[in-house]
């Protein structure tokens, strides 16, 4: 197994050696980058012969990995249909040691190319996407350009190629975010923008905007998609794609861990439902609901059983199944648990209708008017 | 009492060390500096367990400080409710003992971080606003850009949060000022701009010029606002405020010292009004307009003791119960003052609509259409 | 007499001291420079008390100087109504030599500032204009951005204030020459844009290209204007300068040398006439209109007498009471000369409607629809 | 024979000596930049006396070299006539070497000027344009900017005089193109844009997307032109032309080699169609088509001998006579055969209605609309 990663090293700044080497080692600006913002960086793997029975006209295949690319919505932007989400999280939590370690990997199994430890010589390969306004501070013009500077500054790049707008900002006017985000593109600090937990309504809302006064429309949404979570990404985006070209991104394909399957008989004690902030996820397990989840989740092991693979993976794969999804965010931070989800990928071909069926059967939550992209 | 300041220092320009250590330095460029421009700063501070009983869906809490924010306008920026006008002229007059002054009250009451002053090891921290022609050379492009290039490099700021046109130049076609306005905020020079002292008409005008061209319009008009100076804030802006989005900002909230009550007894010598080039001020406050005033003020007073409070903060408190104004400006250039000045935040919470009725009473000049955002 | 430059040293290039000492040194680029470009600086003169009768709306007085200032076109630059043309030229042609020269006078009577000289420790002060393709290289994008870049590297100028489009271009589509003049000053390059010698046809199609594609539209025309050239800028111009703003710099006040008497008894062996480039000149003194003009001349020199000035100064003067004219370029590189023509500010008092209809009465070429701006 | 180059040297980046002699001197460098990107100079040739019976409102004549220039479509940059095609690659294929090889060929007969070679001392003088998108990666916003970027600094050039955006991406929606395009030349990066093997009505969406949004739109495509592929230049193109104002620089004057003759008894070893890369053009040379191709040519040879000129020529001039075609770009890397091909603008002349008219009735592919722009 191969990780390839697709970009340039355009992205790259220059003659930055010294402060980029202050980043990497001081271990205030690893804690502090960990806090105040997550990055996503899209990686890309070759998997085997999978040729998908219904090519769609935006998909196209790697000539050398056999790598599977899809335009990012309706852009001309082409993102492999796997991404990792978090990477600069873990490469701050890890320093160093991250490095080697995907040395280590690099000789057996795979090589995550991280974009900011310039001092060790590597160069940025790899798109780089980051989120403005994480916290509380809002989508005000301010925010979104200062945040975005911030961001480029402590990853040393020169700039993103996707910078997301988090959580929608009812406190600041659609035409400010808008007019921002078209300032970062015209500056350079970013090549498109999209949303992450916005509605459908407020996407429409910014696209309008964009044309009402000649800006720069977003690219694609994040959204939370999962066996459990289908509503928004199958029902309402490809409406949305269909008409204003906005595509999906989708986050937390293990419904944060739940999906895993550790939490078939309560809490272990080291989960992260176990921990003070996670209280709620601790809640919506013990709940009715939660039980019956697990319910399912035991039904859906059976068919991970027969088709070879864990059930991760075949969540995984559930997921990247919806060809409307540009790429299936990975929120692992553990390479033990990444390398498990990527298999995910030899799973994708065995994700026949029939399958597919069975799985609806089991949960019971098919959308009414969802659109099966390959069936 | 803790002032603590919102924003950024991303503001700050980098690597200028040895210019900012001259600036801090030189006398003729203090001098200069407090001459030609005068700068605003916002400052924020902590105020008790205060709730509005009205809470403004535009209004937010801090969640450590207990500050009180509210967008400047329809803007997504968030301002202190409380401002310093002419920091910066502060700053320059204090050299460096204002610095050594807002140390001392650091450990008692408070600090003022002062933007200018780099050589001290400080960081740009709060708002950054400035005013472009000030003087008599008006609205042309030219001088709107170079007088903003000029005070950006006398603060050793990249860019500031606010840029207001100070008065209106009937000398230069409105579409050449919202040009030069939209063009300095897509250089990266300033975030946001606004008016100062310009009438409604005028306001009016610079916003569809800019629908016009798709340009950029102004976010927040800077007016005089006091006890004695109500209708264009009360009446003529909340229209502004509700048809085109742009807010206020509010000056002299002590009417140039006459709230003070140090003019009961006629001109004290060390007063502004005793000054020759404040005759106006002293012709005002001797007039009869000028003798009704004080007799309003002694009344007033009554009020002001039944609270518990002083006369200024009375009147600063009185301003600040118009939630329609994003920010009250103080103009003091003396720390005593100032902290007193402070204080009015203590006194908000006892602006019952009982005891607004009763100063309208003593006042008579409530405007008609007046809205209160508060009863 | 004494002579202020009115504008700011904003234009000034930071840190290029070696490269514009260079510029200052080397002979090939002074002559280089002689011979591709000319360059306009605008200069102001103090004046006496003169008030006009009619007060322009657009009108200002400098406090200090008494100097008269006017809005170019309608924009909102003010120049002094007296400017320089070809200061650059004279700059680069004296070399060191004019620094001293000036200084000289400086004492007794005037100061021209040069822009480029800083080896000298002098900085830019006043209006600085340029024009581009005064070639045959005609106004595309690449020659326009080309040929200012090229004259800012040579002026040692971070931008000049306004930039000339010399000639139109009918190989160039008009769309083309205004974005490109929009990229300019979008770019910072350029406060503002104007036209030389276009028809008021090809300014009306400048301006609503302008319009159609939210360009930014010029504000002046560069025209010949004096005692036999009346037309364009009596008739035409303010026509355009009522209907979109565009103002008139008017050049070769004493028509190449004619009005100042020189060629009443034929062609002189130092003149102008009597170089060889300038054989069209020769020719059209001695034709017969040319000699119609000497007698007209020598009419119009009585009334210079009766006036107690000269020829030249009564033709500059004569220019000068048009207040439609933004500023009266003096074509002039003999230091006594120009201070001989900056003395017309003298005369212009002395411009009643009286002498202006007997001047037209000599001249008999008073255009029909004539709007005076005077009387 | 005299090579000039038209234009100025502003493209140059300045300081990037180091850069740039690592450039020059790296083989690995060379041959990555020969295998990733095409670049085309516009080179211009003096030719002897002839004058155009019908002059086109559009062409002008240099004053020393008698060159004639055409304008690039509508636009007013004025490219000379003939262009070469590849210099880029040839200069770093040969690296210094081809640098004395000009130097000895400019003794007698031409020179090139190479843009890249600073280390060499020699500056930057003709347009220089590139191509993005060459490669399979499509015409994302992403790879057009980082392509150019790429490329300039391959070049070492500031900017290039036209950008070329390669075959269309039906992947890549028109918007997401125009906007990129117009983001590089409002950064600086181009002058203009044009298109490389699109179809009309392509560059027609191209044209309307950049109308709705007010971008800027191309000014020419790059289309394949010569004796056996006629149809889009002489029928397409010119509607296009007058509609829009696009122009045509046409490629492959001489069909891969085909009409050089050298296929006239089969494939030589050494020839391009004999290189397995090359099988699709050894399948059409010795296909029906390809054999009727080689008797036309023997006919036309007969034609070439008549004039005094070799076949290559013939067919260069006959490209020539269609004024319709702002520049033919000449494709050949070899010295020799360059020099030869340049000689077809002597023959220029000699291409009367007459001669015109016998090749189309030995060709017998006359398009049936075609406007002949010289009969």
């Amino acid at each position: 197994m191969q990780v390839s990663i697709a970009c340039t090293d355009h992205n790259l700044k220059r003659g930055n050696g010294d402060h980029s080497k202050q980043s990497a080692t001081s271990p205030n600006v690893v804690n502090q980058a960990r806090a105040k913002f997550r990055t996503v960086a899209i990686i890309a793997r070759s998997f085997g012969s999978f040729t998908p029975r219904h090519i769609s006209l935006k998909e196209s295949t790697g000539k050398h990995t056999g790598m599977k690319y899809r335009n990012l919505g309706k852009s001309g932007l082409r993102v492999s249909c796997l991404g990792l989400e978090q990477l600069m999280t873990i490469a701050y939590d890890s320093g160093v040691n991250l490095f080697d370690t995907a040395e280590v990997y690099a000789g057996g199994r795979w090589v995550i190319h991280r974009p900011v430890f310039l001092c060790n010589g590597l160069q940025m390969s790899g798109l780089a996407v980051t989120k403005v306004a994480e916290t509380e501070r809002g989508l005000s013009r301010k925010h979104i350009i200062e945040g975005l500077k911030g961001s480029l500054q402590r990853m040393q790049l020169e700039y993103v190629d996707v910078v997301f707008a988090n959580r929608p900002d009812s406190n600041t006017p659609m035409e400010e975010i808008v007019r921002a985000m078209t300032y970062v593109i015209n500056q350079g600090m970013a090549m498109y923008w999209g949303t992450s937990r916005w509605t459908a309504m407020e996407i429409m809302e910014a696209y309008s905007v964009a044309r009402q006064f000649n800006l720069i429309p977003p690219v694609c949404e994040q959204a939370e998609y999962h066996l459990f979570q289908r509503e928004k990404v199958e029902v309402q985006l490809p409406e949305l794609y269909h008409k204003i070209g906005v595509g999906a991104m989708t986050w937390s394909p293990l419904a944060c861990g739940i999906i895993t399957g550790k939490y078939e008989n309560g809490i272990p004690e080291s989960s992260r439902a176990s921990m003070k902030s996670y209280q709620w996820l601790k809640e919506k397990i013990i709940s009715e609901d939660g039980r019956k989840q697990q319910a399912k989740l035991k039904e859906l092991n059976h068919i991970a059983e027969k088709l070879g693979c864990t059930l991760p993976q075949l969540a995984v794969a559930w997921c990247l199944r919806n060809e409307g999804v540009s790429s299936v965010l990975l929120g692992t931070s553990n390479p033990e648990q990444l390398t498990e989800n990527l298999g995910a990928i030899q799973v994708l071909p065995k994700m026949t209708s029939h399958v597919v069926s069975e799985i609806d059967h089991i949960l019971g939550n098919r959308p009414y008017s969802k659109k099966d992209y390959r069936s």
